[in-house]
């Protein structure tokens, strides 16, 4: 018998119907002699038809009535699935955020979590009661309706598991698994058996969007097994899981790419100590996320050109952060450029295999790909292109790796 | 300055720009240095958009699941009506029923209000923050989310207004006040300025729909003054008082009509001790409303007719009791006919006037309609007649009763 966590998004539970289908599966876990929580997401459409009801509203929120409308998407499923499953002969019964509680700290609209009292509903479960819990949602130090952040589901679901010391968290989605890179790109891409958290993580944070990143921390943190699978089809997923669960390392394991980014150059700043704390301390100031940053070698001694990339969406903002900052600073121009792709390659067999950047390098430059930044950890490289040539990239590097699917993939 | 309870509809908070209409209002109120609490309904249409996905899911209902998946309608409109408050500048936050708490009995989908806890809340008001409350939901002595039963948000707003010891409860709604009947039947119908509670207990349970029977019974048995007035009008509506502050009484305020009414004849049921006991009895334990009841004069000693009325939703399941029944009572037959229609007027002033009933059964006679049933009360005399009079019957009612307005009316 094992304690199983199980997630089901947005578009699984996208009406009555998919509920149904949810409970199905739901039972089939239990009736394996499973005891089993249930997270859900709110239907797919609702919490952007919340979303923009707030809008049309105000446009500025106070984030705690903004929680209080979206949180509401999930109290809907949670009372359907229980519903649903009670109306299949299983035992079940709904938990809300803050009926479990489910802690979080006070930053309304991105909560972290906090403590997560699971007591009663370890009897529940031990009885043989299956908990469907309001993903997305907890309680803060206030007594009000938390959220997550979009997408908090997954995280929600990752530390339930880790609360109730469940033996894996199966989270469901509509893909039937982590790729070795998007499978709209190439269609030689193969599903991953196994992956580690460390790449998991990376491929996250790079722009593969099957799991939220925090969720991943989050599952690496407290070593939670992870399963991502398809809540349509009935065939095993990709499991997330200790770097020594994995029998057989691949250099690299995926490849994900990111179209959302802008570059932005400033010409000519003066090259004096402290001009790019100034710079950077701005534009986190003002929550504009810097990403690969680049600073050339100064020729004269006196000036130096220096290059960033931000997230697509903040870069009118860290246009007015930096117009603000010219005085200052004294730089001679700004050019930035919202047409660029970041490309990662990611892979925990990289740290003990060396050759894996110039693979990189050599295959963009054999497809006359120009290189505009590069960046590197432990177990990832990633570089910033023309935007025009994201799929020529991801699919010459995906087969430069030895990744390409056999046969008709 | 005073302590208002303003309550608003779902068709009054149906989208966002009716929202913003609400926050106008509620803002004046503030402005006009009064302490306000706000409960609002879900957006028109949500509820019944839940209501259907629960019957979709399952057709037998744990009402507890069920409480959780409707109750979020009124979530939905705290937040966006606190929001769009904030918005005009106003102080104001969403309080749902397990934050008050609004505490109720653990009757699920139909739950009946204990003690309400405004502490926090009346602080709050004194601080000039206004409340903007859930209606229709509370919380279970088992911390699980309560509904009211349809149109509870009435009966929320009057027991919070007990509960605050409010010196009015407006309740905002699509009409502009309690009519001498229905305007649909009648262009010669009036507003009523001031009703007493009976009156308008009597009005709202004999069919007009313009408030919850039970709000108005919690109002009387608090002395909460409610006043019904229009949302989309700046005019006075009707304020429900008690009898004494009414200066000029009419013998009959109003006249309310029910179509949704189903005649039950049993013929030949054996004139013994016991046996109405046993039917009604039966019919009560099956939850079928039993209301005027008429039993002929035995002719032979032996047996007798036993009439009486269900609400039309009730005659299948009524039939069903009966019928299990015949064995154990041993009538001959069931004759049954849902073309009935209660016709009632009311006015406490018939306590002192006699003849009120006279001028009814007269009136009805000279437009040659037929009186299937009578049933009076101290303040109410109704009668049962073909649905084919309805209109008519109204009509002449209001013109016997001096009840038409003046000129073009």
């Amino acid at each position: 018998m094992a304690r199983i966590v199980m997630k089901f998004g947005g578009t699984s539970v996208g009406d009555t119907n998919r509920i149904k289908n949810v409970a199905r599966r739901v039972k089939a876990e239990a009736e394996a002699g499973n005891e089993v929580a249930v997270v859900v997401s709110a239907m797919s459409g609702t919490t952007n038809q919340l979303v923009a009801w707030t809008n049309e509203i105000a446009r500025l929120h106070d984030a705690r009535e903004y929680d209080v409308v979206v949180a509401s998407g999930e109290q809907v499923t949670v009372g359907l699935l229980a519903l649903a499953l009670q109306d299949l002969g299983i035992n079940a019964r709904s938990w809300l955020g803050w009926q479990i509680p489910f802690r979080t700290d006070g930053i309304h609209g991105k909560a972290r979590i906090g403590e997560i009292d699971t007591t009663i509903m370890r009897q529940r479960l031990a009885e043989g009661q299956i908990a469907v819990v309001a993903g997305f949602q907890g309680i803060g130090p206030d007594n009000r309706i938390t959220t997550l952040g979009r997408g908090g589901s997954d995280t929600s679901a990752v530390a339930l598991a880790a609360a109730l010391d469940a033996d894996r968290c199966d989270i469901y989605t509509d893909v039937d698994g982590v790729y070795t890179t998007d499978p709209r790109i190439t269609a030689k891409a193969r599903k991953i058996d196994r992956i580690t958290y460390e790449e998991m993580l990376e491929l996250a944070s790079q722009g593969a969007k099957v799991l939220q990143t925090r969720s991943v921390a989050m599952a690496m943190q407290h070593g939670v097994r992870v399963q991502v699978l398809s809540s349509f089809e009935d065939k095993p997923g990709t499991l997330v899981v200790d770097e020594g669960e994995i029998v057989e390392q691949q250099v690299v394991t995926g490849i994900a790419y990111s179209p959302d980014e802008a570059k932005v150059t400033l010409v000519g700043v003066p090259d004096r100590p402290g001009v790019a704390g100034t710079i950077f301390g701005s534009l986190a100031d003002s929550a504009v996320n810097v990403d690969m940053i680049v600073q050339n070698v100064s020729q004269d001694g006196k000036s130096t050109d220096l290059t960033f990339t931000v997230g697509a969406t903040d870069l009118d903002r860290a246009h007015q952060v930096l117009d603000g900052l010219k005085g200052e600073i004294g730089y001679s121009d700004i050019v930035s450029d919202p047409g660029v792709c970041k490309i990662s390659v990611v892979g925990v067999g990289m740290r003990s295999q060396p050759g894996v950047a110039k693979t990189m390098f050599q295959t963009l430059a054999e497809k006359g790909i120009n290189i505009q930044v590069i960046s590197t950890s432990e177990i990832k490289v990633s570089v910033l292109i023309s935007s025009d040539y994201t799929e020529l990239a991801v699919r010459a590097l995906h087969t430069a790796y030895g990744l390409d699917a056999d046969g008709d993939g």
